[in-house]
C-alpha cells in the first residue's frame, strides 16, 4: 500500500502534446503496457539519463538520436528493460523506433526509445511493433493518465500531477507523469518521468532548468540505494502557450518556471517514494548544521540507506541508537557527535549525542507510530542543510525482490 | 540457521590465560552473559576499535585505560551496549572496572571493558559487580567456549577456532572467540573477537600484526553495511610458550605467525558472515581485473550492499542484471562494462558485459542453489584483485530487526 499516495484523478493536457496507449502483452495482458508520446514540431526537448556505466539499450539509443535531431515522439515500455542484451538490444530498440517513426510520419532519429522493467532478457520486439499503429491511433491530449499506467512496473498506482502557473499573463501548463517502485537512489533510478509543458522555452534553458530541478527533487530520493540502467527523465515544452519565450537564465519568468517546474518533479518524486515497493513509512531526512552541504547529504544518505535504521522505520520503533550510529560512520567532516541533536516528528529524541532528558520511550514510539516521519538532525558544526525523502525496509520489500522475476 | 557454520567442539587453552563467566540476567536469564578473562602479568596486548565516530562508553574508557598501563584483565557483556549513555555509562564502565581489579587484584586501568548489545539503555551495573566474584571464582584455562557463548546477542552459535603452529621449534596455540550477528561492516561491527596465543610478540609487532591481520579478514566482511558503535578486537600474547621472542617485523618467525593468526581472524570473520541474521547463504564476492585494490573493493561492497542482489541471493535467482547494474554504479576507475565478466560458482553468467553465450536460465539457477556463492567479477582492467564476504538479505533480517527491541 502507498503511503498517503492516491492515483491522480485528473491530469491537464500539454497543448501540442499526445499519448496514446495499447497492450503488446510484454510481461502481462491486462493493461497497456506500451505508451507512444507525440509533441509538435516545435517542441524544445531536454534529458537527463541514468549516471550507471551499466547503460540499457534504449538510454545508448536516446543519447545518439538526441544528438541528431530534436524529437517529435518518445517510446516507452513496460516489463522488460532491455538491458544487458547487447547488439540485439541496440537493434531492438531501433527497430521500434523505426515502427514509430513510420507511423507518425517523423525521421527514426526524432524517436526517443524507453524501456523498463527485468534487465537481462530480450523484448518481443514483433509484438511491440505490431501495437506502434494501435498507439498512434490513440493520440490523445488528454492520455496523460493512461500513460502514467501503461509506464508502470511494482508501481501500485499511476503517478502524475499537473501544475498551471502564469507567466508573461498567459496561463501555462506542466503535466508530469513517472514511475519508480524500486532500484531507487540518487543519479536516477529505475525511475521514468515524462514532464511536458506549453511553455515556450528554448532548449538550452531548458536543460540548464531540468538539470537543476532534477539536482534538488528525482536526486534526493532514496529507496535502497540502487541506481538503475534505464533512469530517464525527458521535459518537453512544446511553446503552444505563446508566452514570452524563456530565453535566458535571467528572463524574468525563469524563476516562476523553475518554481513551477520543482512543485510537478517533488511531487513526483516524492510520489515514487510513496509507492516504493514494501514501503509503509514516508521518510523525510532533514539534516542542519552541516559544515558543507555534501556533508549533510552523506549523513542524510547513510540514515536512509542503513537497513538498521530501515527497519526500525518498519517497526515503529525510536532505536535512536541505530540513527546515532549511522551519523557516526558518515564520515561527515568535523563530526562532534556530542553536538548531535534528533527529532523526529517534532520529538525531541537526541540532545547533545546523548538521549534527550525529556525523552521516554512512549513519546518515542508515539513519534513513530506516525506513517509519515520527519527525521530532522542537526550536527551543530555550520550553516549548511539538505533534506532526502526514504521509506522504510519492510517484509513485503524483500518478498518483491525475491520473487520478482518468479 | 546458520550457513555451514556448527559451535566448535573444543577450544585448546592458551596457556597463561583464563575465562571465567556468569550470568548477571542483562537481557535473559537462562545462559551467562558476562565473561571476565584474566592474563598473565607478562602478556603483551594489541586492540583495535570501531572506526564509527559514535563511541559506546566501554570503547571510551578501554583507550584511556590502554594508555595508562598493559592490560591484564578483559571484562565482557552482552545484552546491552552502554552505548549513547553520556557520562553516566563511562561511570558504569569505570565501576565494572574497579570491580574487576578488586576481584582479581590488579590496578583498574588495567582492566578494559566491553559491551555489546542494545543501544541507549544503561547497564544494570549492581547485578554486573556483583557477578564478577563468581566469574573470578570461575576462571579457568578451558573457559573459552563459555565465553564464546557468554559473549552472544543475536547470534545462534558460538563462535571460535584454536590453531597451532610451530615457531622455532616450539608449539604455539592460538585460540580466538567472536560474536557478530547485525550491524557488520567493514570498520569492524558488533562484533567483539578475543584472540590469544601463548606465542611471544612484543606490543609493538603485535599491535601491527593485528592490524594487518584485521584489514584483510574482519575488515573484508559485511552483512548491512552497518558500523557498530562498540566493535574491538583485542589479541593477547601471553609469551607462556617461551620461544624465541617475535621482536621485529623481520623475524624470521613473524610470517608464520601471522599466517597462523590469519586463518583465526578469517575463520572468526567468516563465522559471523555465516551466522549473521536472518543469513541463508554465505557469499564470497571475489573481484579481478582491477586497476587498484581499492576499485575492487568498491566493486565487491557495492554488490555486497545492494538490496536488490542480495534479496536475488536470497530466491536463488541468478539475476545477473541486477549484478552487472552494481558493478556499473560502483564507481570504479577505467571501468568498461563491455569488458565485465561474472561467474557464479564456476558458471559463467556473464561475458563482454552481455549474458554469457552459454548461459541458460537452468545452469543459472543450479548455480544459485548452493548454499555457498562464490560470485567471480572480472572487470577486465588491470591485474589487482581483492575479495570479501557477504550474506544474502531475508525476511528473517527484517523480522530479526524489526523486533529486536521488543
Amino acid at each position: 500500500m502507498p503511503v498517503g499516495l492516491r492515483a491522480p484523478e485528473t491530469l491537464l493536457p500539454v497543448s501540442g502534446v499526445r499519448w496514446g496507449t495499447a497492450c503488446a502483452a510484454i510481461r502481462q495482458s491486462k493493461r497497456d503496457d506500451v505508451a507512444l508520446l507525440e509533441c509538435i514540431p516545435e517542441t524544445r526537448v531536454a534529458a537527463v539519463f541514468t549516471r550507471n556505466r551499466f547503460v540499457a539499450a534504449p538510454i545508448q539509443l536516446a543519447r545518439v538520436h538526441l544528438e541528431v535531431q530534436s524529437p517529435r515522439a518518445l517510446v516507452v515500455n513496460s516489463g522488460v528493460a532491455n538491458a544487458g542484451t547487447g547488439e540485439a538490444g541496440y537493434h531492438d530498440a531501433e527497430r521500434i523506433c523505426q515502427a514509430v517513426a513510420k507511423q507518425i510520419n517523423v525521421a527514426t532519429e526524432q524517436v526517443l526509445p524507453f524501456s523498463t522493467g527485468v534487465i537481462g532478457e530480450r523484448l518481443p520486439v514483433d509484438r511491440i511493433v505490431a501495437r506502434v499503429r494501435q498507439c498512434g491511433e490513440r493520440l490523445r491530449a488528454d492520455g496523460w493518465l493512461h500513460a502514467a499506467r501503461a509506464i508502470m512496473t511494482t508501481d501500485t498506482v499511476p503517478k502524475g500531477v499537473s501544475v498551471q502557473t502564469v507567466l508573461g499573463g498567459k496561463t501555462v501548463t506542466i503535466t508530469g507523469v513517472a514511475k519508480g517502485a524500486g532500484m531507487i537512489c540518487p543519479n536516477m533510478a529505475t525511475m521514468l518521468a515524462y514532464i511536458a509543458t506549453d511553455a515556450s522555452v528554448v532548449q538550452s534553458v531548458l536543460q540548464t532548468c531540468l538539470e537543476h530541478v532534477i539536482a534538488q527533487s528525482f536526486h534526493r530520493i532514496t529507496v535502497d540505494g540502487d541506481t538503475s540502467t534505464n533512469d530517464a527523465c525527458v521535459l518537453l515544452a512544446t511553446g503552444a502557450a505563446r508566452q514570452s519565450s524563456i530565453t535566458t537564465l535571467d528572463h524574468p519568468d525563469y524563476p516562476a518556471f523553475t518554481q513551477a517546474l520543482t512543485s510537478v518533479a517533488n511531487t513526483l518524486a516524492q510520489a515514487i517514494v510513496r509507492d516504493a515497493e514494501g514501503a509503509t513509512k514516508f521518510v523525510e531526512i532533514a539534516v542542519t548544521g552541516g559544515t558543507t552541504e555534501a556533508d549533510c547529504l552523506r549523513v542524510a544518505y547513510t540514515i536512509a540507506h542503513s537497513p538498521l535504521v530501515k527497519t526500525a522505520f518498519y517497526a515503529s520503533d525510536p532505536n535512536w541508537g541505530r540513527l546515532l550510529a549511522a551519523v557516526g560512520r558518515s564520515g561527515a567532516s568535523n563530526l562532534d557527535i556530542s553536538k548531535v541533536s534528533i527529532r523526529i516528528n517534532n520529538q525531541s529524541i537526541v540532545t547533545g549525542g546523548e538521549v534527550a532528558p525529556t525523552y521516554t520511550e512512549a513519546l518515542g514510539q508515539s513519534a513513530m507510530a506516525d506513517e509519515e516521519l520527519l527525521v530532522s538532525v542537526d550536527l551543530g558544526a555550520g550553516d549548511e542543510q539538505a533534506a532526502i525523502w526514504t521509506c522504510d525496509l519492510s517484509n513485503e520489500y524483500v518478498r518483491i525482490n525475491a520473487e520478482y522475476r518468479t
